[in-house]
């Protein structure tokens, strides 16, 4: 079902210097699948990460928190799909560092240097012994081209794996941006949530590092929307192995700002192929707001389109209906909001005008432009300068099979 | 489709004195169904309003909060289905306050005395001028036991009409309260938004009234969603006649406690009617959220609960998943959140204790409890001493299709 997304090609997915990747069969849920994935990481490769909002943040994610809170070296990570040690107390916690130490121990390292990773169900305990037993495995197939099956590892109802390479020169070295990401929904706790890795071979201190993860993460997984929930493990981390030869990079340097626009065309080419693959999605839908008040605002605008349940089941249905859309600003709680400043239009079309259906529209050209597989509404507030892009997919009936009839 | 809702027994629907209800096809969308409402009050009578926070608030929606601004003595509303005036603009103004001039002119009263409410499709002018030829026939039918009747013709894509009658005794008198609402979600702006006309033949100060008419509203339809949008016609007024005889009943006073509690039983029955005939609904769900910090701490869960897609099309599979139900908990962003404090029960099956999987939980009691029509869901938060109740349905095939099909 995803929408104009295809499979990586192994060959266009560089290697990053400093990362080998690993994955096997634990058999944690299913049998028959690759459901771990373990990263090593050569000495010296500083990490940052941000994570789920969500009060009920899974075990690994508590970890993760704590351990990048004390130390940015890492060492390794380790990923495993079919549960998502989440709700599970203190033995979920105990289960979280047990896989970390196994890995510790097979690499020679300590297991404060591993950072662990779940996503799947909610709510049942980790079954720790299966994935200890399946670890030697990961570890023997370590590889740095491994990414493509790597990606692969940590799918759960996705349907295609997800990862992206670019490569930018930096300091007169070419560095490579590599990242993968899973995930079909914000939010689909019981068998999906996001997870997204990213490597890069450039030296980077781990100030800088911690701004950037959080500013790649801004303008790209935070930015796509299935159904408006969020997971309990989401988690991005951004890997940087220093291995390209670069001197440090620091922060405000134009170096950094060159890493900075190389990660994030990696991460946001992850994050709409997320929404491309989002659960039963058939359109690709980008929803850009401009001239708000400020950047909190569009994305309230943004979100408040690309969430509503009337605006992706019209879209679903190619259905030019500009009642909804209009609906679904008029909620976003702007302070003095002027409804005959708004303009819309719904690709090259313009169908609002100051707030009313537009003199030159016809119903033939929305309904024109709402047939292809990718769509783009764009909102212009006139009311300030902010602008954002929020990307999206429709609502159709596969979303309320793939959820209703997931368990039985 | 509706869950447990049948139409109302005219004949239990009392009749409110003072109170006289007529209406007309009028041909505003569709042929052949009466979409014209009028309801005549004898002089004196008090009215009181709440209306949309929706920013694109509707033309009828602007007049009304205008006119409710300046006196509280009205003589009649007039009600259209099948056109919603909004994002009429000025054009939108001028039309609403030509029906009131009409229906003015017809009752020998001022135009100022008319409040106007629409509902129905968005972004398309009034047709004022069916709606003007239609008004003498309203007027003609105007009477006193008119309200079943009248609760059909305001409805739109509401597959049951919905009116709810009450009595009480207060100072010494019967006092009645009867009711009709419409609209199958809080928001389906191309066919139906909320309204709801509440009226009482008690008298009642005009401040108290005010005050009277937000307390319902949180206790009653506030407390309602089927897909978290809110419409931008969304109107519910409370009508007081004072012909019961009663001395005016002032805020504070043990017979204002009296009809709060008369008008509550009421509306939060029509708010229920909603949620049971909401779109493509299969399940009427309530939400019950207790141990909150404060009552907008309550609210967000029970709504966070009610409007996740997740938790919806789990309900529509009769399916207790109940990672969904932690995950919506979970992001209702509560200051200090400790999940080892919560507990939740379906029905009276306690299956999260102390934020993890009860001890005591077998999948088949909660695949038991998911099985009715009606379910409860019940948040223990064990952190304060709020609580609040929210009443929702499912999510289905059928809202899909009611919504992605609508205009082919």
């Amino acid at each position: 079902m995803a929408v104009n997304l295809n499979p990586p090609d192994p060959a266009a997915l560089k290697t990053v210097a400093g990362v080998e990747l690993g994955y096997a069969e634990a058999g944690i849920r299913k049998q028959g699948r690759r459901d771990l994935m373990l990263m090593r990481f050569a000495p010296g490769t500083q990490v940052a990460g941000v994570f789920t909002q969500n009060g009920f943040a899974a075990a690994p994610v508590q970890v993760c928190r704590e351990r990048l809170a004390q130390h940015t070296e890492i060492r390794a990570l380790l990923v495993n799909a079919g549960n998502a040690n989440c709700g599970t107390g203190e033995q979920g916690l105990r289960a979280a560092l047990a896989t970390c130490e196994a890995v510790a121990q097979q690499l020679g390292c300590t297991p404060a240097e591993v950072l662990p990773f779940s996503t799947g169900v909610i709510l049942e305990d980790l079954p720790v012994d299966r994935i200890v037993a399946a670890l030697p495995r990961c570890v023997a197939s370590l590889a740095p081209a491994n990414w493509a099956g790597a990606a692969q590892a940590i799918m759960t109802t996705d349907t295609v794996p997800k990862a992206v390479s670019k490569t930018a020169e930096i300091g007169g070295r070419t560095v490579t941006v590599t990242g993968m990401a899973k995930g079909v929904g914000m939010l689909q706790p019981n068998m999906a949530t996001m997870l997204a890795f990213v490597a890069t071979d450039a030296k980077v201190e781990p100030p800088a590092l911690r701004a950037l993860v959080r500013e790649v993460a801004d303008a790209s997984f935070n930015r796509v929307t299935v159904d408006g929930d969020t997971s309990t493990n989401d988690s991005f981390v951004l890997i940087a192995t220093g291995q390209s030869g670069t001197a440090a990079i620091g922060r405000g340097s134009p170096e950094y700002a060159r890493l900075r626009d190389t990660a994030i065309a990696v991460a946001a080419e992850l994050a709409q192929a997320i929404a491309r693959d989002g659960e039963g999605a058939t359109k690709f839908v980008t929803v850009q707001v401009n001239g708000a008040r400020d950047d909190a605002e569009a994305l309230r605008v943004a979100r408040g389109i690309a969430n509503s349940p009337l605006v992706k089941t019209a879209l679903f249905a190619s259905d030019p209906n500009l009642g909804r859309l209009l609906m679904a600003i008029g909620n976003a709680d702007m302070t003095d909001f002027d409804p005959a400043r708004v303009d819309l239009y719904l690709g090259d079309v313009q169908v609002i005008d100051r707030g009313g259906r537009a003199a030159s529209y016809r119903e033939e050209d929305g309904v024109r432009v709402m047939k292809p597989a990718e769509i783009t509404i764009r909102v212009e507030l006139n009311r300030g300068g902010a602008s954002t892009v929020v990307w999206t997919c429709d609502f159709s009936y596969d979303y309320v099979k793939i959820n209703a009839e997931y368990r039985t």
